[in-house]
């Protein structure tokens, strides 16, 4: 099948905003991918709820039908791309699909991140591939990078910066907007939903960790392992110390293999202005990959938009047309099952904020609790503010639950005036202080 | 072929630091390689030129050869990898590797960048793949991402720092070290060769761009077509200026599609602070492709190191592995004839500095030339010197001829001291003034 181009029939689940740009996509490139895959992609079906509604653009003749099984048992179909999102029917249309010995592609992060199990298993069982690049992180081909270009490399660590809404509107508040006018124009601009809670609380950038760790580590880490903090407790204070200190907030995802063990998390963090995380603006993603045979390695790009989702979808339809009866990628991408770190063990410096009475001996009261739970103080700025003080402690790292209990106590002290501020930090890449986060 | 894992014979041409990695990686990644592919690649040669030079790790019994013809006449062998470097005997081997149809992985950036279209020829006369991640960027997958992510997206720029010697120099001058002692500090850490000329002039570089460009937009840019500069003639005085101007100084590479012409270039640059090239610290490489369906992605990571190399040469093995008999990527990458964009027309901005006597009417004198030639002021510091004055110019994007031309005026003024200095910028991303270098 290597010398003449022969046409590839393919369908689509969904025919909106990127459905019709990967239809758009096949047509405008058809010479691009004919020359590295050897075949035309050609749309014959795309599934929609309801054939008669009206479209933006023109639907060609007899592709748009309403009867999934007319797709699933077409003989001629070699390949679906799943673009109609949400759970369900989307689920048991892609395990139908897949039974049925058809490769997918799937830019559905829901879908992924909770019916990987089974999906996977479907597809390894029928000796197909399920892939899914456009469920995290748009443009940037991190899920390839992951399982072509470092097969061996034993990725132990993934940083990521993989909500965009999130990091535009912490992008507007360093730059003095407040949380409430950021979030606005991020609606505004379109990079937020009307109901921003997913974004903002952190849910979707969780989702996305998991996905990325169970990629990386090959063992499944569900949705429910990620805990997960979001940005709105973020204040204008916050923004100033972080700048004061050298340092950025971002919500960052951190993935860490420790002694066989997983940990997940997203929360907003003091980033080291030198770190390359520092400098993803706007409404970017990034993502750094650190493991033993490459060091680290990063990518940036877009996280979001039709286009950009739309071309890692066909993306993958080239890699599965180009790899279609090797073998290739066709095992669940999980093969072991690792523990969950226990919550509060794994060690990061944290910055932590207190405000307290401007009295002798605070600093001793303070610096004794966090000593005796074993958290070492790096750097230490004191403000006066009204009345008061502000101590701004930059910790060594520590494990997380150590310095919480720590906090308690510190809580309780009476020069305390508010609970304590603490995020964990980033910091320059190298040496043990980037155990970070 | 999927289901049971079948073992795959292999072979190496050159049997040094990276081809010992490469074996390492092979047997001790060999369940990794399994699950992803459905085979074992195993080596059951590796050409050396003397098989009785003792080596600093065990060679394998039967393994090691000084007969090329026992590689590529053995039907069993099913793909070479070649890391002895050189463009000859290397070239030669490869050639008739590919014309016995055998699939081959090179990490030979003098062999890719001189030689590319005689071996694309051949290997896709037959039909078989020739993957080459390792000859640029080390361990960072941008061959893969330009050639299988970015399929759709006709990238239209790739900006680059890809030499990890010069950018650790000009790390450490930025952190105060001269260019002699920073360059003394890359030898001793084995960053630089005891002859640096091809790193520090720019000739590395160079070639790298050549390849990148030639991958970027399918038309084959040779070394002779890439205009450099090296980093010799950099002096505190431009990185104290850098720093003064929110700027950091870097080797850029530059490879530009302006109207279906091409323009490759390298030279340091003042790139922006804000500008994700600019955290690019020490010995990294980071490669910035800017293309219509992503806007852009940038990859960064470690530029070199044998482990490093041998990864990318490992990971190119499995993905010709995964693809073989497909037909996919056997097309020499190279699909179109693209002219030359003629020296001079590129538009870029550019930092000017200038010591002049301080006299009234220098200012007005120096702006009557760069605005004689279309060069516009975005920005400018003057500042006292020695019975003089420097001045610090930003221009808004301009054409490089026009603005050669007017340095030339400029630097015939009476009141002008020394020739003119001048550097590209690289500014923020977005907007026009990224046009950049």
């Amino acid at each position: 099948m290597a010398s003449t181009a022969v046409d590839v029939p393919v369908a689509l689940l969904g025919y909106g905003t990127v459905g019709a740009a990967v239809n758009r996509f096949l047509v405008e490139s058809s010479d691009e991918i004919e020359r590295v895959t050897g075949h035309r992609l050609r749309v014959v079906r795309a599934l929609v709820r309801d054939e008669s509604k009206g479209r933006g653009f023109a639907a060609e003749t007899g592709i748009v039908t309403s009867d999934f099984a007319a797709i699933r048992d077409d003989p001629e179909i070699a390949l679906v791309a799943e673009v109609m999102g949400g759970v369900e029917p989307a689920g048991t249309y892609v395990l139908e699909l897949l039974a049925a010995g058809k490769p997918v592609v799937t830019a559905n992060k829901q879908l992924v991140a909770r019916r990987g199990a089974e999906l996977f298993a479907a597809a390894s069982s029928r000796g197909v591939q399920l892939r899914f690049e456009a469920s995290v992180c748009g443009a940037i081909p991190v899920i390839k990078v992951l399982r072509e270009a470092l097969v061996v490399s034993n990725v132990h660590r993934v940083l990521g910066i993989v909500n965009g809404t999130t990091n535009f509107i912490l992008s507007r508040m360093e730059a003095g907007d407040a949380y409430e006018e950021a979030l606005a124009d991020a609606q505004r601009l379109g990079y937020a939903e009307s109901d921003p809670s997913d974004d903002v609380g952190g849910a979707d950038a969780a989702a996305k960790m998991a996905i990325l760790a169970t990629v990386a580590f090959g063992s499944r880490v569900r949705l429910e392992d990620v805990e997960y903090v979001g940005i709105a407790g973020i204040v204008r204070e916050d923004v100033e110390a972080a700048r004061g200190l050298g340092l950025t907030i971002k919500l960052v995802g951190a993935a860490t293999l420790v002694d066989g063990r997983v940990d997940v998390r997203v929360s907003p963090s003091f980033v080291d202005a030198r770190h390359p995380l520092a400098s993803v603006g706007g409404a970017f993603n990034a993502v750094m990959l650190q493991g033993d045979a490459i060091r680290e390695i990063m990518l940036e790009g877009p996280g979001a938009g039709g286009t950009e989702t739309a071309s890692a979808v066909v993306a993958d339809m080239v890699s599965v047309i180009g790899t279609i009866g090797t073998g290739f990628l066709t095992d669940d991408p999980c093969w072991r099952e690792l523990e969950q770190l226990p919550p509060g063990e794994l060690r990061a410096p944290y910055y932590v904020r207190l405000d307290v009475d401007d009295q002798p001996g605070v600093l001793a009261h303070v610096a004794e609790r966090l000593a005796g739970h074993g958290v070492s103080i790096a750097r230490l700025v004191q403000h006066q503010a009204e009345g008061g003080a502000t101590l701004h402690v930059m910790t060594h790292d520590a494990p997380t639950g150590d310095l919480r209990k720590a906090l308690m106590e510190i809580g309780q002290l009476p020069e305390t005036r508010d609970p304590p501020v603490a995020w964990p930090v980033v910091s320059d890449r190298g040496g043990s202080d980037f155990g970070g986060l």
